[in-house]
């Protein structure tokens, strides 16, 4: 303890709502005092003597919180985990555990009545139609989306339909492959990530939303000419209201699917969600809880992120053990109940498709699942082509403590930059399953 | 709409378990199109011209995520808001309603049981005795604290007893006037933070604890010369476990609480809670929780935390309306419970003082709940004194919307520089009410 702080006689900097400008103050003044601490008293601090965390009580006792907070977290595993060896009976009991858990979790709203969806303009495109609609779930809310209906397909010749939801940054617009909010100031383009374009090309209706706080249902952010709105902030204040962003995108997500299966041009047996990386959460949500949905595209690598979480502990250069995301992924409670691969689990004996890989462990925990579900060919999975030789993915029963961020996505087979929409797999599959 | 991105290719950076890393880049990225928008088609952003939330729809409805979560939680006053008006059975069972509301909202542990706590050292200063301690709330879990015993204090000779609360980036030893963790490589200092070592030497027992994460109960911050605590990824954690800081810190607080009630030096019909800003909050936890506390010194100006968040919406310079403060303040559906001056009011009929003011409307809410408990003489409230006289304070009934955080200060009638622990005000009252 030799040299160690016990906290200087700053009152400027201890009023509790001053502490975004603290932060920085703060920050700083520690900084500096750190940096002579150490060339005084202490050698330079080594991140990776401190992997995990310890102690040196002949008790065994942590006195750091935040250990103790790791050791509560490790001590309370997902009730809901899927454990094989189940019969589909008691898969069926368990889906309906999951499935009430969930709807408690996400505290959906139960509006006394929904204002119906209304059309905004409609334009032809190559090989299609493009519809802007508003969706209203709240009083006092507009939800704007985007729905291709391929030539063609109408209420007397209806296609399966598709939800697609983007990932982090992403826009309905970047979906649909347009270029521009604003149908006469957009052209329709081809690119990768246009997932809802790639699906009307095919012949499938698909309905493009926007992630909360994303894109035209950003605040301000696009004045700026920001391309990615403030999810965080606008997360923090769900949280205050004791919901959370999962809870409210699966909602808002939920209304436009409910609305999908009233109208005649799509196939409401045949309404598939697709998520993309962020997208695949909601997806996740509405799918234990909606049994009306068909098939599941998961456009993302499947992983434990309680794990992840709990294995992330090597601190930086400042000491600190970071956490793996942000505020938009916290609802509380929910890794006391389960983790993504229970959920994808508990889809079964509904079609699912992985595309970017994951542990082994997660996948063959995932198959058994759809086999003791009695439709073993219904899960579909693949990895990463950088990983799809097993010699080259890591095989692990457990991730090892005291890890970074880099060598989780190692472990985990995760190839980031190859990480986009997986239309070579997902084609293929679609017109096997619909 | 013109000119307005709708989410450039980026795929590498939409993966959410890469979030901490695209912050950066993509802010990166964001700033520079963001630029080049606005140099090529737009005119700069001036965050002024957008205070507040605004539609231009003309059925009034909002298409910014944000604005519709600010709706919502506007929409949805606190449940147990302090009403005047109410006789004192009425307030007895609202008072009933916040302990039982409190209690489920801090989800305190209720373990089989607690090892006793252990002296560790004890060493004799100028005009008092003091003692290291260890409190073991939980398995595998310590939590060190200081008392300070007036020479002459003794089991027959017992005295009224302060169990000291520090503020934001404080720690035991700076309230126990301590320089070092250490006894045998600390120095008694006076200091005006030392608030346990001033109730010492009037010759109250003290009992001096850390808030979670912060000096000795920090995790490695200590290793690297870092003075303050991660208590924000602490938080986190315990968010992930439907916990939250404030339930933590009140159960531990609690526990070394129910320790003093057992020592026979102290007395236990004349417990006080003395918290300092950040301290404040335990102090209103454990105070509608635990009837058998005596006194209340709350050391912080006195606000609606709620309506903080409300009207601080003027936006940065990047369009971000920032949120008051950090998830360690974060308690999932506590606003819709009650906020801070209905929690102070709830604990009449117990004597409180509070020392750094805050808005008159709510001075007179509290002086009236007070009142209505039939113990008008037990509040007493303190302006700073840059706002003794009235007509140097804001007379408001409601904050206005689209300030920022030196605009609320101000209409609060809060004096930042002077935030300290108010000795002048406190050992007078002290003596008044023992």
């Amino acid at each position: 303890m030799k040299g160690r702080s016990v906290g200087a006689e700053i009152f400027f900097v201890t009023l509790p709502s001053m502490k975004r400008i603290i932060i920085t103050l703060a920050a700083a003044a520690i900084i500096a005092s750190g940096a002579a601490a150490q060339t005084s008293e202490e050698e330079k601090f080594d991140p990776t003597q401190h992997p995990t965390f310890a102690t040196d009580r002949e008790d065994g006792r942590y006195v750091s919180s935040r250990a103790i907070a790791h050791r509560l977290m490790n001590a309370r595993p997902p009730r809901l985990q899927y454990h094989e060896g189940m019969d589909s009976a008691q898969m069926a009991a368990w889906r309906g555990d999951v499935k009430t858990t969930m709807e408690r979790l996400m505290y959906y709203p139960v509006p006394d009545s929904i204002s119906p969806a209304k059309m905004i303009w409609s334009r032809q495109r190559d090989g299609y139609r493009i519809e802007k609609w508003e969706s209203y779930p709240f009083e006092e809310a507009v939800v704007p989306y985007l729905v291709l209906i391929p030539d063609g397909v109408d209420a007397s010749n209806p296609a399966p339909a598709m939800l697609c939801i983007p990932g982090y940054g992403q826009t309905k617009e970047l979906l649909a492959g347009e270029t521009a909010i604003d149908p006469d100031k957009s052209e329709a383009k081809d690119m990768r990530s246009a997932m809802a374009r790639i699906y009307a090309k095919e012949g499938y209706v698909a309905v493009a939303v926007d992630n909360p706080a994303f894109g035209e249902t950003d605040d301000l952010e696009h004045l700026v000419g920001r391309g990615v709105g403030d999810y965080v902030t606008f997360s923090r204040a769900l949280l205050e209201l004791g919901w959370n962003y999962l809870g409210y995108t699966s909602y808002v997500d939920g209304v436009i699917l409910n609305w999908m299966k009233t109208q005649p041009e799509m196939r409401n047996d045949r309404l598939v969600v697709s998520g993309f990386s962020l997208g695949t959460e909601p997806l996740m949500a509405i799918g234990v809880t909606d049994p009306d949905i068909y098939a599941f595209v998961y456009n993302d690598f499947l992983c434990t992120t309680r794990e992840r979480a709990l294995v992330m502990t090597l601190p930086d250069e400042k000491g600190n053990r970071p956490w793996p995301n942000d505020i938009a992924h916290l609802i509380p409670g929910f890794l006391l109940e389960f983790d993504f691969p229970d959920l994808v689990a508990a889809l079964s004996p509904r079609p699912v498709i992985c595309t970017e890989g994951g542990m082994d462990r997660d996948f063959n925990s995932v198959h058994s699942a759809f086999a003791a579900a009695g439709a073993p060919e219904a899960f579909e999975s693949h990895h990463y082509v950088k990983f799809l030789d097993p010699a080259d993915r890591v095989a692990l029963e457990k991730m090892p403590e005291g890890i970074d961020r880099a060598t989780f996505f190692r472990l985990a087979n995760v190839d980031p930059p190859s990480h986009y929409f997986k239309a070579e797999h997902i084609l293929p599959w679609l017109k096997k399953i619909l």
